[in-house]
């Protein structure tokens, strides 16, 4: 391709809205523009990249024995009605009504429309398993779209879903798609860890996440060196602090605390570490119209997901209760706590449990009460309401375990029968009998994965893209197009590389050199050739993008190096 | 690909919603699956003929110098006010809010996010022209979705947008899309025609559409084979007839007409011609809130399309008066007229301006007027309002026109400067000044494509799809799998053909060889390879699916008959 022709739209300045590497790169080097937040368009560049990172994924799903299908984007709301989740998934669920008032969302993920394909078309036990698998766009009404395609409202997905005819042949078909995910990202040469995941909105009783390892990612794992445990933040489990759990019970009394503020504030007053105070939230549940009183030690945090699953509502049903809700039950922000307080529910950390004398609000302006403890003084559900950070002990080996922010770029679920049951997908038993089909599901966020290869492959100047998923391979750069020398050997040259299926451009752009050579650093195109002042006598210089290398060679040489590596591919 | 393992959905049974033979075949061959209505999920077999229908264009786009691109399918409401569309467009547009109530649709079209991008990324003059297409999801929201792929909601499309700095740039842009769309439907191997259109909802000033002949087509194709004019019937324009255009105008006067009912009848009972009646249907144009008569001579039908042109509004804004509507005027229906009728506008074909001494109603029930004559009468707007039919005469060169049924699967419009100019997508002009870039639309509805080809190769048993977009190339069907010799033979054959790279299946499925046939004639793949009982002797039958000849090849033939086949693609 000539440069000339093509739609190069680099920027020298970052856009304001973007603010990690891949998206400032992305835009910059002008793959992606914005529509509106979280939708974008692909430019030539960004395509080129899109297709090939489908690709990848496209082949090792065939040959994991994977169906390719396309289903419409659009689904109707009765489907989502028979699986349960119209309502329960909430705001992010994008809806609309046609002409003729029906209504229909756009599809954030199609559980429902292969649960209905499949029990339509599938009846004999003989075609089981099955594998079906899909690349297509999908949408999530994001409540705060950011980081470009990281979180997006519009992206693309490869959703794949498997139908075995008993949780055995789950097992193995969601075994088949972690060593099949387990290969994509290797390919995509991404730094990546699977770990334990929550089931979210999709459901199911098993869970992987595929995550990209990246001080830019939105998720915390919690992992173990020791003995390989890794978890999503949401989802892990650690062991709880022994933190003063072998004092006796000291009698209960009230405190004055006259100080607002946060926990550290309160400790600093009553000079004690923040861990001696229970740290009280109120949330509403709105799925059972309750409200619910979370307690958990005071350098601790809540981990909302671990009290959704607890209440069996979705996330977006458990909000904080309101001030309003305070001053019905009589009590105030900063000195709320668990004795008398007129909630439907109480859910304790495990923590909590063990540990003696601690303080709590007094549901009163400017009062906590000392020397609190649970069984004595209240009581309540308990479990890890926590978030499990680094350094807390690791629930299998008890050693100190570490944390990292990664980038969720697949996931996989054991779905059991938690579609095919409600939606009667089944198939006839050799007995004769209809037994629902056992499903799992499978995703990989394709235009996630983009950013996150960005995201590892990138310096100052730019992208350093891997050659397999590179928009071209090489570039060739003349520093003077107009010098007919060099525009001699480097149109040779580039037709040389094209003769050898290499993918290449040519800058013949009426620009100055430093110009090109920032845009294709930018855009991180794997090898550049720069065709100047020795062009005579046959020399060019050889760029490698990945290590800014560069180094003179003769034209027959940059043409092996780059045919060898694209060969190599 | 062993056909064990493909998901193989073929239909004995026709569903009763399908009535034209692409419908019924994709639907019975398993390559499509209704989702509701005039949504679709393309299974296995049909999305790989979708991807090489998609492939092809692709090719040919590439080679015409467009430079692919892919935006969303999403569309703010903001850039469709900036174009004038989002009213105009009617209640096809499919709409929706996100949840902080923003609106947006769904793209049936993207003139308005490619001229938005273009005016963004493109200020130099000496990036013109320029051409960018996608192929992509598009959506119209059909009042009456039938006929498949035909006329559905959710539907692929090819759209191109060319941005030239003049008008002579437009007509080459034009012109290279008219050739590459010519050269993309000869390689699908369709009978078609590309003929003048109307502009519609797109806009601009002149368009052609491509129209693949069927007798299954929605649209009527005037052409003359004299000269080789060619229209959509909507567009057409002939010569008007000279019926009774040499009699003296006689006095009106009126006469009891005591017959309510058509044309036909009223013709009947006053011993005339319905030719000698002036038909008169009464409209109301929601845009300029007017009530509009329109007049055609009694045998004509009325051509809305023209009717929607010279009145300036959009399709959806034209629809027949209510009865409400009449009795206000004070006429009734069967007995309408342009005398004396207060309506705030009349529209006269102008065969109707030289015909003498017609009927028309006398706004009075059971009574017309007799022997009245254009401008001593009555007055009105006067140009074709009819709809052109077989037999009319040539526009240009005056000889019998005819006419045949198409489905329009291309159309490319020259826009001029109709989104550019309100939308400010200016470059840059040698003087300084800003000038509007001058653009050209293209679009092929790719999954109509699909359609199209079917229509034009099927038979009574099924698809006789071209070797270019077969799912797969060849089919290898052993007799009896568990006959030793034949599995040898058909598992040789088939890694014979695999090595070639010949898209190939093997029907290893445990079925009657009757039923596997059946299954392979109604999916159309190109070559049928049986291995029967002489497979001991090498020797094998051959069967081609457009011609249905069979014939005893040895293996080796069979083997280079398909391979030379599929290289000479």
């Amino acid at each position: 391709m000539k440069a000339s022709r093509m739609l190069i739209s680099t920027l020298k300045e970052t856009p304001s809205e973007a603010v990690i590497p891949s998206h400032i790169l992305l835009l910059r080097s002008g793959m992606i523009r914005k529509e509106v937040a979280g939708v974008y368009n692909y430019l030539p560049l960004g395509l080129r990249v899109l297709n090939k990172v489908e690709d990848v994924i496209r082949e090792e799903m065939n040959n994991a024995g994977s169906l390719e299908i396309l289903a419409s984007a659009i689904q109707p709301k009765e489907l989502w009605e028979e699986s349960g989740r119209w309502y329960k998934y909430g705001p992010e669920l994008m809806r609309l009504k046609d002409r003729h008032g029906r209504e229909f969302c756009l599809g954030p993920t199609h559980e429902e429309i292969f649960t209905d394909l499949v029990r339509n078309e599938v009846k004999s036990k003989k075609q089981l398993p099955m594998s079906i698998y899909q690349i297509q766009t999908k949408y999530r009404d994001e409540f705060r779209p950011r980081f470009g395609l990281m979180r997006s409202r519009e992206f693309i997905m490869k959703d794949a879903y498997s139908f075995d005819v008993d949780v055995k042949g789950l097992e193995e078909s969601y075994q088949n798609m972690y060593d099949t995910y387990t290969r994509i990202f290797n390919r995509f040469h991404l730094k990546f860890v699977p770990v334990l995941a929550d089931t979210g909105a999709i459901g199911g009783n098993g869970s992987h996440q595929f995550m990209a390892l990246s001080e830019y990612g939105e998720s915390d794992i919690i992992y173990c060196e020791e003995c390989g445990y890794a978890a999503d933040q949401e989802k892990a489990e650690t062991k709880p602090d022994t933190y003063r759990n072998d004092e006796a019970e000291l009698p209960k009394e009230e405190v004055a605390t006259p100080c607002e503020g946060t926990i550290e504030d309160l400790a600093k007053f009553l000079n004690c570490s923040p861990k001696d105070i229970a740290k009280s939230v109120l949330y509403r549940d709105l799925a059972h119209k309750q409200l619910v009183l979370v307690l958990v030690r005071g350098d601790r945090e809540v981990n909302e997901i671990k009290i959704v699953n607890a209440l069996d509502c979705a996330e977006f049903e458990l909000v904080l209760a309101s001030d309003e809700d305070l001053k019905t039950l009589g009590t105030s922000a900063g000195f709320m706590g668990p004795i008398g307080l007129n909630v439907d529910k109480i859910l304790v950390d495990e923590e909590l449990v063990s540990q003696k004398n601690f303080f709590v609000g007094a549901n009163k302006k400017d009062f906590h009460i000392k020397n609190v403890n649970y069984g004595r003084d209240f009581t309540g559900e308990v479990a890890q309401f926590r978030k499990s950070v680094a350094g807390d002990l690791c629930k299998e080996c008890g050693k100190p375990v570490k944390m990292e922010r990664g980038i969720e770029v697949g996931q996989i679920f054991k779905l059991g029968t938690k579609y095919s049951e409600p939606m009667k997908c089944t198939y006839t038993d050799d007995d004769g009998t209809n037994k629902p089909m056992v499903m799992g599901c499978y995703g990989i966020g394709v235009t996630r994965t983009m950013s996150a290869i960005i995201d590892q492959y990138h310096d100052d100047f730019g992208i350093k893209w891997p050659l397999n998923v590179a928009p071209y391979h090489a570039v060739v750069v003349p520093v003077n197009y107009k010098d007919e020398t060099q525009k001699n050997v480097a149109n040779d040259l580039y037709k040389k590389l094209l003769d050898l299926h290499v993918e290449v451009v040519l800058d013949d752009r009426d620009e100055r050199p430093g110009f090109k050579f920032k845009d294709w650093e930018l855009i991180g195109l794997p090898f550049m050739v720069i065709v100047g002042k020795r062009a005579a006598e046959g020399i060019v210089e050889f760029k490698d993008r990945a290590t800014l290398e560069k180094k003179e060679v003769t034209i027959e040489e940059a043409v092996k190096l780059i045919n060898e590596a694209v060969k190599s591919i």
